[in-house]
Formats: C-alpha cells, structure tokens, sequence
C-alpha cells in the first residue's frame, strides 16, 4: 500500500526530521515496464503538486519529470484525471487505514482526537494538496468522489464516535457539533500548507520545527481555546 | 470602495438572509463606457469564482457571462492577471477597513477577537475564493502581492496587537503565538467554503442557518476549545 513505506504512518507522533521526507520513497527496484512508468508518473505528479503549490500540473509537465513518453498517461491511466485520482487514492489509503486504528482503538476520546489532530498535521505536510486536488477532481467530474469518500467519510464518522464517546464521558463540551469540528479540525491543520506565502510574512519558514511548534499549537488551541485556564473576566467575555 | 455598498461589512453581527447576498451588487446605474465594462467583467469573474468553487475562470468566460468583447479585458485591465488581482484588491480593502477599525477601537482584546472572527466567517461567505485565488496569483506572477499584502499584512499586525494585549490583561493564554493563531483562525473559517463538496457527506447545505452555526461554532472553539468547562479528569488528558 502507499508508497511502499509501511509503518511510517502509525508511528504519529514522530519528529519530522525534514520537510522532504514529505515525499515517497522512489519505485522499489523490483518494478519492470509499465509498473515501473505507472510509479514514475504518480511520483513526477507528487513532486509538482508539492513544488507548485497544488496547482494541477500538465501532461507534458508530470512526463518530462518523469522521462516519461506522454503516451504512457492514457496507457497507464486512461488519462491525467485517473492518474490524478489514483494519486488521491493512495493519500486517502495512508490516511484512512490511520483513522480506522483510532476509531477501533480503545484509548480515551481525549487521547484519540490528540492523536488523529497530531496525524492530520503530519499528513498535510506530506500531501498538502490532496483537499485541493479532491475538490478539483470532484468538481471536473462528478464521478470521481475518492478522496471525499474514502477522506472525509472516514473521517466522520470518526468524528461522531469521538465527540459522542467525549460528550457522554463528560470530556468535551455537550455542545460540539462533530461535522462543523472536522471541517474547523481540517481547515486548521491544512491552512499552513494552503497559504505558503503568508508564512513569510508572519517571519516563518515551512521546516520541521515549525510542523512540529504548529502541531502542539493546534492540540492546545483546540482542547483549550485561547483562554486563559483561571480567569473569571475572560470566561465571562467570551460568552 | 467596494461593490458601492458602504456599511454592509460594518454590521459584523448581521444575520445572513440568504447566502446569495455575498454577491455584489450589480454595478451602479451612472455608470458607463469602460467603466461600465469594467465593473461588468470584474461582477462576472466574481460570479464565476463563486459558481465554480475558486476555480479560475477563461477570458472567454468572464466575458461570455458579462455579455463584453474579449478584446475589453486587455483594454480595461491589461489582461485577465489584472483583472483579477483587481477583484482581490475590492475584497482586501472591505476586510481591511474592518481589521483596521477593529485595530484601533478600544475595545477588550477577547471582544476585539470575538468581533473579529464572526467578521472573517461572513467575509469567506461573500469571497470564498480569495484565499486560494491569491494564492495562485502569487504563484503565477510574484509581483501579485496584493491579496497576501493588503489581506495578510493587516491581519497579522491585529493578532500581534489583540494577542498581546489579551496576554498582558490576563485573558489569554500566555503561549499563544500571535502568528499561528492568525493561520488557525483564518484556515477554520475559510475551510468550510473550501470543501463544499463535503458539506452533503456531513449532512449539511450551504445556506445562512450553517453560517450563523458555523460562526457561533467557530467563537466558542477558538475561545473554550473542546474540553468541558468542569471536569479535572479531561483537563488532565489533554495535556
């Protein structure tokens, strides 16, 4: 599955050591002929999407990338939209098998939405543009619902097992409404990847310290609020 | 400024009747010649970034919809790159009177916040495609800064203020970083109108009653976060 790495998901809590290690690892040797060019192409779309801020890259640009004939898109694919599409699948399929770990585990709600929130963040920075490229695809075509499908269905109903298990045990507020706390979850950890060139503005640099600083920042911002933990007069104001 | 609807954008707590009101309204009946054109081709494109979810649109359209020659593109704005750094800057300078007004008031950090946010829900309801369209002409041509300049400059400089402030008056969490807290906040309320295509899964429409939803949502989130208001046990958790 994936990109021949198993294993580098679950273990969520690692540091990033560098923002490169975003990328998959190259085809495995083993690969011949048409597998091999069907792994180039996906990983020539990956490095575009990355280096070109999620804009969809070309044929001519993913081929020569590659050192691919543009022939080999329709023969592999069936066209850009599939290959585009499948790249999804494989994001979602890293992703999902994340999710269903957490909603069959038995940790506590607490601890389960910590770690899926630590996990999204880490996901971003390795395919900050899949929401982009799955609202893209979906819009072109109506047919091809993957990353909502196997993203955001998952996602959900993780959502609503959290929140509900959190409310009944008296953890979370008994007002949090699950679907708007995954689109605030999601915008929240995708936003630093969606707006590179703001992060120069704000004195920053996308590198691993600042995924790192920015993971804790969003675990406290949404178990906590900005808030302070004992004053009366900001409870009250922000009522 | 703007779609000649001054204090539209002042009454941050208005309801939204329906969501069809983040339309401008059509350009002003004195109007003529090219700067009749002008407002028509900017409506249009702004119609269409509406309709298609963000997604550029051809000169063939702007114009096709606007019912203009294509040749009035390159005459009234140098090019469709002009055009629509132009439709950014409308949407910058009525979220930046706001900021600004915000910035100078007197009000409590926590209100100023508050204000703030429900402001930036609205403001995503009638521009749900500045962020990403921003981004992709920075990308496109580096000296486009005006949506990163005149948007993110502005914000920034208001979450350095309220959140120093709110640090300093006990309010606030003494760890918020100013910087992180503006992309949080920014990715949490523009996100739902960047993932429509989700919307249906979470068995939701978007109409005024979700945005009125969503911002109340959003307030509580950014300012209590999850956790119960009483419960030593979650509070321990979530650390």
């Amino acid at each position: 599955m994936g990109w021949h790495n198993p294993g580098v998901t679950s273990d969520i809590k690692r540091p990033v050591a560098t923002v490169s290690r975003a990328l998959p690892p190259p085809p495995p040797p083993y690969l011949r002929g048409a597998d091999l060019s069907r792994e180039k192409l996906l990983q020539a779309a990956h490095e575009l999407l990355l280096d070109n801020g999620g804009v969809e890259p070309s044929v001519s640009q993913i081929c020569g990338r590659a050192g691919i004939q543009q022939g080999m898109v329709s023969y592999c694919f069936g066209g850009k939209a599939h290959l585009l599409a499948t790249l999804l699948d494989r994001a979602a399929s890293e992703v999902g098998h994340e999710m269903e770990g957490l909603q069959t585990s038995t940790l506590p709600p607490t601890e389960k939405l910590r770690r899926h929130v630590r996990a999204m963040v880490y996901n971003f920075v390795r395919f900050p543009y899949a929401q982009r490229l799955g609202e893209q695809v979906a819009a072109n075509d109506a047919r091809s619902q993957t990353w909502s499908e196997r993203f955001a269905v998952p996602s959900l109903a993780l959502y609503r097992q959290v929140v509900s298990d959190g409310i009944a045990s008296g953890e979370f507020r008994p007002d949090i409404d699950p679907g708007l706390l995954f689109f605030s979850v999601t915008g929240m950890c995708e936003f630093l990847f969606a707006a590179k060139s703001w992060l120069n503005l704000a004195g920053e640099s996308l590198d691993s310290e600042l995924v790192d600083r920015f993971a804790d920042h969003t675990v406290q911002l949404l178990f906590n609020g900005v808030n302070a933990p004992v004053s009366p007069k900001a409870t009250k104001r922000s009522k």
